[in-house]
């Protein structure tokens, strides 16, 4: 099941993006997009459609504009000026590939090329739904989402804060949960879902977010690059501001572990049955 | 007329961009957008939609979202990456004043501010026509639009162009006339013209964003900084793909009248009466 919902993903992503001239722009979008991943993103938006009995059909073009924007905050993200980071995903990072300027463009054309697939491949879900939709996009992507979380981050870096557990908080929740939280409110509003399980569903993205980040600062502790294909242990050492640097190794578990068992309650106080969320809390658990 | 426009667009990007947490974002969009500029685009824009009968309060903050656009493009151009601009409009370019990672994220939010502050308050257009003015930004301020061109630009400072004339035509089309295109298809839609003017001002914003970037070709060359309030000379000197350096100034400036008379023809033959794009063709021309 999870395996089809990637798949699905992947084949689409590669339909949507064709090459066509300038080459340069999209061959980079595309070599940020399409290198291997979990598709977490778009799976959650997928999943979340199917639970509310939508069609996971009408929810492609959306998912994988989702993953065409988690992919822009990665291209900005491992610039020279940002995170400066030359792998991602094992690979060498966008910048390193394709130059600087190619790769601040390529990100800068994901942000509106991503709504664009979207509109055009989602007109069935009429006028009134796809703007909702969109609006969903605009609020999580923007200066009050993703990008708000990026701005505290690279804050905190330069003077490290007065609230470290607050500001903490605040860079989770915009930088990693907010996309979480599109993705989940993106396939229920797609499904029609009753406005009483945006919330819950939110409340489960926030927390799934959280738990996925915390699970994230461990392993840039205790994994390799191999198992990460990535640069790890920069931010044990720059003293960074990170769940492990600030509250240490076991209560970071302890923590991560009860945010989901706080998902699972969710899912099942409410009855709503996912084998997708309960694999992807099961992988997100460290023992 | 053209004062009260410029006006109307100053109060209400002002108004549109208010500082929230976290400021500096916020401080560094405003910063760029509220530079003082002639806001040609939002009032093309705006003059597009009274010259087929529209209401222009409708098309206010579609008006606002390009200038938003365009000074995006402005912030990401001045780039140490890109162009290396110190100075923009007379004033410190904003990665200058803000550093690079601010300047990165506060382009990146424009991208999807300016949708959303459209989408926000013009609710009363309906959903359709609402959809219709989204397609079209993110046609023209995307990979197909406007980053196609500077994608272009760039490639052709790193390698001299085997066809230049061509690539600078593309060039120029995408860079800078796309963004009129938005700009008078825009009001037109907002306005309900019959689709037969869509393709007459679409025609016309092309060769006035074309006469307009020769003009600002040749005004690299012979004027100062205090009149242009950036750096000039230096597309000369680095023998840049330009209209001057390929055509000479003499040509450049005929064909510069050109296009312009060219203009004035295409309103003239279509019972299009504008004073406003009188004065605009008027204060692009060069003698």
């Amino acid at each position: 099941m999870m395996n089809k919902y990637i798949d699905l993903v992947n084949e689409n992503l590669d339909k949507f993006m064709e090459v066509v001239y300038p080459e340069d722009i999209f061959k980079s979008m595309r070599y940020t997009v399409l290198l291997p991943g979990k598709r977490l993103r778009p799976v959650m938006c997928l999943e979340t459609c199917r639970m509310f009995g939508g069609n996971i059909e009408e929810a492609i073009p959306a998912a994988c504009a989702i993953e065409m924007l988690h992919s822009q905050t990665l291209i900005h993200d491992d610039l020279p000026c940002m995170d400066n980071d030359d792998f991602r995903r094992g690979k060498p990072t966008n910048h390193k590939v394709f130059g600087e300027a190619t790769a601040v463009l390529a990100g800068d054309a994901l942000l509106t090329f991503a709504p664009q697939i979207l509109t055009k491949n989602s007109k069935n879900l009429g006028a009134e739904k796809l703007l909702k939709v969109l609006e969903e996009y605009f609020q999580y992507a923007g200066a009050y989402g993703v990008i708000a979380g990026q701005v505290i981050d690279i804050e905190s870096e330069k003077n490290y804060p007065e609230n470290p557990e607050e500001t903490l908080k605040y860079i989770h929740t915009h930088k990693t949960a907010d996309l979480f939280k599109l993705s989940v409110r993106t396939g229920a509003i797609i499904a029609d879902a009753h406005e009483k399980y945006l919330d819950i569903i939110t409340d489960f993205a926030q927390k799934l977010g959280f738990a996925f980040q915390i699970a994230d600062d461990i392993l840039d502790e205790t994994s390799t690059f191999e198992e990460m294909g990535k640069t790890l242990g920069k931010d044990k050492q720059a003293g960074k501001l990170t769940y492990t640097n600030l509250y240490g190794l076991d209560k970071a578990k302890a923590d991560l572990n009860k945010l989901l068992d706080d998902c699972e309650k969710l899912l099942a106080d409410n009855d709503l049955k996912s084998e997708i969320f309960d694999q992807i809390i099961k992988k997100i658990r460290i023992a």
